[in-house]
């Protein structure tokens, strides 16, 4: 038997990760809290897995449109397309923030039309074989072998962890039980609908295009995690300004509660940012939200380093 | 150890629900799904618990109606108000199934701009204080016994079970816990959307006028369990023709599956009625999904009849 969290430094952090599971398991403390309240939500991008140098989801949307393209290049009329064709990451840059909207319609749109099923191959077979720039590895392998280490530890006492993250759920889920050993239906995640259609006379879910307002960051998520869980979380992590509501509903939740803010400031074995998390990390400091500093916390990164 | 499935009748029916459960959790049969397979689906209304003289939710929403026009008896102007005010369930049952969409709107508007904690509180007490007429106990005991079981014994044997109605999400939320046994995050419905608002500076969420379409009924069934779950059930049970696509997602699922259609053919100690389900039934003839008897396969039907 593995000592818990052992990729997380011991210091004020990881003490504060113990203590609050220790207390809200333990029956006669106050802040007790009965297993159907233990409530963990996690964002995705940039708090479970790497979002530099661009969100995976948008490589994978740019993926698509490069196919498509080739297929009808008659598509490279459109400006998003032809972006897509010369590898102008800039161009879908520059939608972020302030455009996130057609940022997000461009990468949810790419797909639509297409059978659900299909649309899930496509994206296993993406995460599992395109490879991150600077680290050499598959996407899926880009992620936080602190934060496993936490969602099982979790887990093992008693907490439900759900995934809530502006990124697309049923992208998400495709490889969501491989790699966090979180169940599908615990992801939450912006996402788009379905409609009903036939093939071979059976029933297939077809993808629409458009998104399901609201998208799931900033106040969606305390929205969405409504819809999917019916309940607020009482440890609530993220890495920006789009998981501010999530923590504050965490927070008025009337219940004991941790909000974690994973500040990126390691640049030697990460990268280092505070673009998107400047009001996150300020209202962290007013707060009381607990900051886990990469470079401090984390012994270890991805489960790819040597040990 | 009691034995499973106790509250039903010894035949075909209690012995298909056995074998099935056998063969997909047996892994040296060819039909064995893994655990995170395993997943059931449950329609609420007519399924596990009374749908007869009228849905549970709409008698909570002609409650609300009238405490509302009492309070401004202004809104005794529209239609809806005038006929909760006068306790005529046959204006709303004029509006099933041809205007099923205004209907819900009724219900669901009902509360909108309520707190959804206040909600909660509401319709819990609903759920715990109005009394069936026949039965003469609270609607949240008005459930099916060997359903119950059936759920039950799903989850011993490592399924995971979902409810999926056409009902509100957030209604049966309030009591799924208590008398299914099933956490609110597994309870699928009909739903409204939510805004972000604050109280005494705290993030609150309110309930929006309007349903998120597709409403959880018919084809939006297939449409929100990929939404919620991301797999198909290989376990559906129904009673109506609202429930055919359901069944016909688990049908197509390329998995080992069981479709239960519960008929209502028990006057004495429920009721009989084929309205709603005539086409259910008829493809439950010719695709060979299991027709439930209350009559024949219920040995008891209510948990609080006399064993």
């Amino acid at each position: 038997m593995t000592k818990p969290l052992e990729s997380w430094n011991d210091g004020p952090t990881k003490q504060a990760l113990l203590d609050f599971v220790a207390i809200v398991s333990d029956e006669s403390n106050a802040d007790y809290l009965p297993p159907s309240e233990r409530v963990a939500t996690f964002d995705n991008d940039g708090t479970l897995w790497v979002e530099k140098p661009a969100y995976v989801q948008l490589l994978f949307a740019i993926q698509r449109l490069k196919d498509m393209a080739e297929a009808d290049p008659g598509l490279l009329g459109q400006p998003a397309f032809q972006a897509a064709a010369a590898d102008d990451l800039g161009y879908f840059a520059a939608l972020y923030p302030d455009d996130l909207p057609a940022l997000m319609q461009v990468v949810f749109d790419s797909h639509a039309g297409m059978p659900q099923q299909e649309f899930e191959i496509l994206a296993y077979d993406f995460l599992s074989q395109a490879r991150h720039p600077r680290f050499g590895v598959v996407y899926k392998q880009c992620i936080y072998q602190p934060m496993l280490e936490l969602m099982d530890y979790l887990q093992v006492n008693g907490f439900r962890v759900f995934i809530a993250s502006a990124g697309g759920m049923s992208f998400m889920r495709t490889v969501a039980e491989e790699i966090y050993q979180v169940p599908r239906e615990n992801v939450i995640g912006s996402n788009i609908t379905f409609e009903v259609g036939r093939q071979d006379g059976k029933l297939i879910l077809l993808r629409r295009p458009g998104l399901v307002d609201p998208p799931d960051d900033g106040p969606g998520k305390p929205i969405n995690i409504e819809l999917h869980i019916g309940r607020p979380p009482v440890l609530a992590a993220g890495n920006s300004n789009g998981d501010i509501e999530m923590m504050e509903y965490a927070e008025a939740s009337g219940r004991p509660f941790l909000n974690l803010l994973l500040h990126h400031d390691d640049a030697r074995r990460e990268y280092a940012y505070n673009a998107g998390a400047e009001k996150a990390l300020r209202l962290a400091g007013e707060r009381n939200w607990t900051v886990v500093s990469m470079k401090d916390d984390f012994r270890t990164v991805f489960p790819f380093e040597a040990r």
